[in-house]
């Protein structure tokens, strides 16, 4: 993507030619050494690839409500599009395929569209809840100190357990939890995608997950044989090797 | 749909005029009193009514292989639109697609069928198991007896059980079983179908399960302010009432 110091976005046309919209802004999480580890901004940042958009990349730390608060709300991903305040992922998604309708398709249609709100909230009800416990204690090292503490004592009230037990069981709760993924699994094997034959927006809901946890633990989530690591193989070659080689903000920024 | 006694299959073309198929005839399961209780069948039945087509309906005895070995496989739904035999719900929704592109389409284009083929996944394999069991003593007694012991070994067998001791916990497990269901439940607090504005095939695929209780057991499967009890009296509505009133093969058939 290279957007991290673009002040001003591109946008690729549909005969390849550059557009320029007025400006992009995407505010999400840096941890201590400059890793990108929101889950959420990551479904943004693929979006933006998806769409052929460039964005200026603003490093937010967890504990700092302040610096984000001129969008009235205390989370990130946050676009900022011209005059346009736009938090939580999944508007974000909305916003870029309405106001980019020439741009690739992240949703495909009405009915992928509507399908695709389907798969952000069984990401979002169904699994998260169910890994995000088990590598929440390698992300608090990652942190600094006031950071470290806010994540912490967020994940201890949620889970209602110390990091460390959460942790602890997690060679058993992994089994579980990728069995969670089979319907994700079953279409994998008949289709490259889990939107069909090309990568959309329900694929960047599914892989953000996955790339929280290769960012955030050394932990395997998933098998090697698994049909979904190949899945996940596919998705860190999009837009030039994106997700594998841009994990974090240069040394320079933040 | 009124399509029981129509030997001539009839398609509504793009601008509602009536073109004429080969002939289709759809075989699927029959309860003694005439129920169609088979679930991927409504899936089928949904389908061609979205479609616009007319199906001669056929009724098989779940116990009676020897009624569809022309199919190579033992199974219904087995569709048959002229020289082709297709079975398995899954692969009859792609046929009715492909050979039926002008009818109004089942997934919406290249994403909402890679969605769709999510959907089937998630439907079959995360919901079936833990539902049918929890029903399954009520279908027994609306079969005829060698269709019944049939039937009756088959799920003990699968669910490593008695059916009386299934269905005993029944009202402790229908809790887990619908929060399951949340993230249909959370989508269709934001648009009226599954596939979003309007009703496509994967939703024909959730409502076949719900279909296929309320057939087979008077249980309350959804609570009555659920999101998803509205969403299921919309899908009763579709095509003329369809699900509600065609629950049944005609006293005279089968």
């Amino acid at each position: 993507m290279g957007g991290h110091r673009a002040r001003q976005a591109e946008v690729a046309g549909p005969h390849g030619q550059a557009l320029t919209a007025l400006s992009l802004t995407l505010f999400e999480l840096r941890a201590r050494d400059g890793q990108r580890y929101s889950q959420f901004s990551w479904r943004t940042t693929m979006a933006l690839a998806h769409k052929g958009l460039k964005a200026e990349h603003k490093a937010v730390r967890v504990s700092d409500k302040a610096a984000i608060a001129f969008s009235s709300q205390d989370k990130v991903p946050i676009l900022v599009d011209g005059k346009d305040v736009i938090p939580d992922s999944w508007r974000i998604a909305e916003h870029l395929e309405s106001r980019y309708p020439d741009a690739p398709s992240l949703f495909g249609g009405e009915t992928g569209h509507g399908l695709a709100r389907f798969i952000n909230a069984w990401v979002d009800r169904m699994l998260i809840g169910r890994l995000v416990p088990l590598l929440a204690a390698d992300i608090v090292p990652m942190l600094d100190e006031t950071d470290g503490l806010y994540l912490r004592s967020q994940f201890e009230r949620f889970f209602g357990k110390p990091l460390a037990e959460l942790a602890a069981a997690r060679e058993q709760d992994i089994v579980a939890f990728r069995k969670l993924l089979d319907p994700a699994r079953a279409a994998m094997r008949a289709q490259p995608f889990l939107s069909g034959a090309n990568p959309a927006y329900a694929d960047y809901i599914l892989f953000s997950l996955l790339q929280w946890a290769h960012i955030v633990s050394t932990f395997e989530v998933l098998e090697p044989k698994d049909a979904l690591t190949a899945w996940r193989e596919r998705m860190l070659d999009l837009f030039g090797g994106l997700a594998r080689t841009q994990t974090s903000f240069p040394a320079t920024e933040g």
